[in-house]
């Protein structure tokens, strides 16, 4: 394709005002590919950064595009790039990180000081028509995955970083706090990882229905936690203090709790209780080396990510996206910066 | 040699009294040795259940015999055992496990449900002149090793455990909250394991001497935490909130925290952090598999226990044994159940 | 019901001829169980016992009840035991460890070297009407289950102790070499820990037909091996040297190679390969804490064992069983010590 | 300093014959050092290359430069280089690595298929008087330590990645066959990771007496080996098929053996012992994320790289030192490209 100068981006002002504005395209770096969005995901975080214009040391100083979790189409390569890579469908990994640093060369790049994610300030992100990557972030899809679920490699990554880092095998016992989005995806990816039994707490009966349909084995109300038999592992995907109280209290002597979901920056822990059961507690930062997982867990059946979306938006309805979490029957809603039809004619 | 039939005991009354009693000696059991003993060291969860008559869950509700950091000689074993073990010096390792639960047979018999530990309610301890306890909780000592050091043992298993937990190797960098006894013996332990760095903190000026003439490297008082390079391990030897804040918070991302000291039930933790560096923050309870290293380690000179004795007490003066404390300088008490002047006579 | 005092058992002599005796029902102990048995599957070790009067240094020297994969009903139990376990349908591990040697004491009683294994010389195994057993060795089915399942999960056990030993995790890539009981049952359980992709090799046809029916991605001749692209992990579960040499040498730098298939003492192996690529070659001897997840798998249907069955045989048709393998359409033939028909009558 | 635009350069040609050749002194690219070499070691690598014109896989199809083992000073800086760096006395760790590769981004640089490696077919070494390195790969050293320590940092590496890969923890038991060089060097690293017992093998007496002066506990000759107590882990740094095959055997249930020496590519090894015990065999190729360890290691004294060195040569003599391991006291041979009395004037 011909690619044009310039293009559209949803971009977010200081003062939280969303407008679409014309940028240029930008122009791929010698190991860089430059992809036709084609679709994007809305992420809480990207809420968060839209509501309250920072989430903990990350402070919006300048205009930024948001959304981070994208598929599209590779329409042009840089000059160390193979050029048969122009054509490929891709979902993308949104960080490019230094490769030298300590941390990048012990194998743990999502740790890296120098790392450049996707709508994080001050680095943009993909409501809009075109972005540039390096090469290896853009891994190419089967051509029977949907746009959507390659935009949605980003949360499963999230999800499987989660089951990793709690050291989830078969036969495990899960429980998730929260049954929200990320919840659901780490629902899935426990259960990908072989997990026999996942307990998914909410207050609102309509998630547990939608966590039961997608790899809960059992819903609870939070006030349930404590009467249930303990957990192998537990992961907090809500971000709510008495909810991580309860479920590190329900979390088997040995085992680990994983904090994925965002909340206050300091909370009150039973450390006694840590202490004399040896409790692993931890949390993740992003993931590494994912991608290839994702897509082959979406490609063999093992996790579903199409039935998680429950909204298309324009470019134009960017805002209508990240408010639509307000509708307690949303689950991921999805931005077409190109189409809104879904999958790019021609692709 | 001929056991009597009845031995002195120092016993705590729950109105956290001592009296030297009279008790018969205990029959040792098939599988069991009895111990003379020589030298019980005076721990901090002695002195915290003779003042505040509980720990966390373990309540005093009767009569209780107080000490399990202890060395003596074998004077009888049961049918079973080998009766050459008759007249062997021996290091106790005071706690008795199922052997069949799931954490037995998974390796982890320090959080066996079903464990028998000296000095926690109900079981006694060893401030008295005979213990008996499985065989394979006595290990038999080296010529060269003085009872006090076989005593002692039971606290640099702690330390052993300690460094295990928080996967100290050659090279590590360690930060270790607290110049308590429990501090310098983690501060050793961690050296023995390769530490490259051991860097303590404590508001008094004599600990952190003592604590550099016996394997820190470096002194610092609790307002200097935040200054220091991040580290690869954090310990926390004092149980003290602020301290065990600031000491996750000088931890590097992907790091390990560990928290030995008892402290209080429920702390203020920094999730933020921990999540956004992927800190592993977990407890230690007691050890496991640890005697015949930590004899090892004595042995060979890696880790000196003696110089750690600071007091010397009777049976009759357990009370001021469990007060010594209060002095600044003292470290490690010993009480002599059998004779005051430390390696029994014949033995 | 009522136990009688004999019972019919199949015995094979030091000559390798098999005799229906008549024997006393085992009394069990204070801790066991008493096992009416239902199914048990025929292994290749019991049928090389019975060819070759040993296997490496266990040697028949006594008359022996051959069978070690069991599933029954408790029909009595021992002082210590829950009297509610009689009437449990159960599988059996039929492995007694001691619980006190190193070994044991650190989780691997695998490497117990006190274990008690049936039909392992001079232990008898399961050929016969009754057994006795740890209760802890004897773990209740689900009613779903049939017994011949239940029997299975011995090999099952060992599939998964190969899974686990090769660090087979999401994503993983396989190859296994045979595609005999023991490849497909080791197929199966990488599936179930995730595999993405399993490749089998056979020189049998008719072998990888049944492998691509039971988990395998792909079948190949031996010959093949070296052309497919590196794996993470190889299993070989033939025995035969050379499918060991090509299946090391097709593992990628870092990957892991487990022997589980039993073959030639003393082999040829690439150790310049082996360590220019940082191979790691181990076997597995036997499993530790598989039944509850082996069960599991089946339960949910991650795994298919009543597929695996071919044969049904009669306490007077052990030589037939045993035989059976000569037919190349045989995978599992399943002795009946009770019943011809299968689930014992009123169970 | 000016630095001038050839230097000399001790050439092995593809016949065997070793000439000293002017070259051009290499230009730093902008991510290098460019270092002035004072002190080089002789390996058992470049003996064989020298005598054998290839190891492995790797031939020598063109004029080489030998020497991997490296100190010097840095004289000249890349672009992109810290100019500070001109002047800093470092150790050199001898391999480029590409930084992106999967090996490389899961931290295992060593595996990397990309990978530049001194004194490696086509790549030259460092018999010469300056190389051209990436910063990264240039370690400052302290004052008080020697270039001679410097330059067996790479050995010193070796053993570190040996007793990392062989998971030497306090306490372990180790045999190493063979007494060379890189035998006692892995014993000084098993030693500094808290091996509590190192035995060593060797026919040849005078290297035992090394070996026990250097970190071993015992030194035997290889025909008692069957007789030890058996290790938890066994080290082979001599290459022997027969010492190979003893060593496995004499490794605990559940222990490791770790090839070090080069030998055939081929070797009998005992599978059925290996099954049958679960011994994992592994192999180390080269090391990654040494050098600071290393250099923390000789500082603190836990190694002694110094008492190593037995020869010194010109560049003039670089036959004599490859020759030099024909007499059996020699250990250790140093070239000195710039200066034969060792330490550089000025620096």
């Amino acid at each position: 394709m011909t690619i044009p100068e310039t293009m559209k981006a949803s971009v977010l002002s200081v003062d939280g005002s969303l407008d679409l504005d014309t940028r240029p395209i930008p122009q791929p770096g010698p190991n860089e590919v430059l992809i036709q969005v084609a679709a994007v995901g809305v992420c809480g975080s990207d809420v968060h950064y839209y509501r309250h214009g920072r989430i903990g040391d990350f402070v919006i100083h300048d205009r930024l595009i948001l959304g981070h979790e994208l598929a599209g189409t590779i329409v042009a390569v840089g000059g160390r790039v193979d050029q048969n890579r122009v054509g490929q469908r891709v979902a993308v990994e949104p960080q490019t990180r230094c490769h030298t640093c300590d941390q990048c060369s012990a194998g743990r790049y999502n740790l890296c000081p120098n790392i450049k994610f996707f709508a994080t300030p001050p680095v943009d992100g993909a409501f809009c028509e075109f972005v540039a990557i390096d090469s290896e972030c853009a891994f190419e899809m089967p051509d029977s995955m949907s746009f959507e679920a390659g935009a949605l490699l980003e949360p499963l990554s999230v999800g499987i970083a989660a089951a990793r880092k709690a050291n989830v095998v078969p036969g495990s016992t899960v429980l998730i706090a929260g049954s929200g989005p990320i919840g659901i995806i780490c629902a899935q990816a426990a259960r990908a990882f072989g997990a026999s039994s996942i307990i998914m707490s909410d207050p609102l009966e309509d998630r547990l229905s939608k966590a039961l349909a997608l790899g809960a084995t059992q819903g609870i109300s939070p006030a349930e936690v404590p009467n249930i038999e303990k957990v192998d592992v537990f992961i907090d995907a809500c971000g709510v203090g008495p909810a991580i109280h309860a479920g590190i209290l329900a979390t088997k002597a040995g085992g680990t709790a994983v904090l994925v979901g965002m909340g206050a920056p300091e909370l009150r822990l039973p450390v006694g209780y840590i202490a004399a059961h040896e409790i692993q507690v931890t949390g993740i930062f992003r993931y590494t080396h994912t991608w290839p997982l994702a897509m082959g867990m979406v490609a063999d059946g093992s996790v579903n990510l199409d039935a998680m979306v429950t909204g298309a938006f324009t470019l134009n309805e960017v805002k209508q996206a990240l408010e639509s979490d307000g509708d307690p029957t949303s689950m991921k809603s999805i931005v077409y910066p190109t189409n809104l039809a879904g999958p790019l004619a021609g692709c």
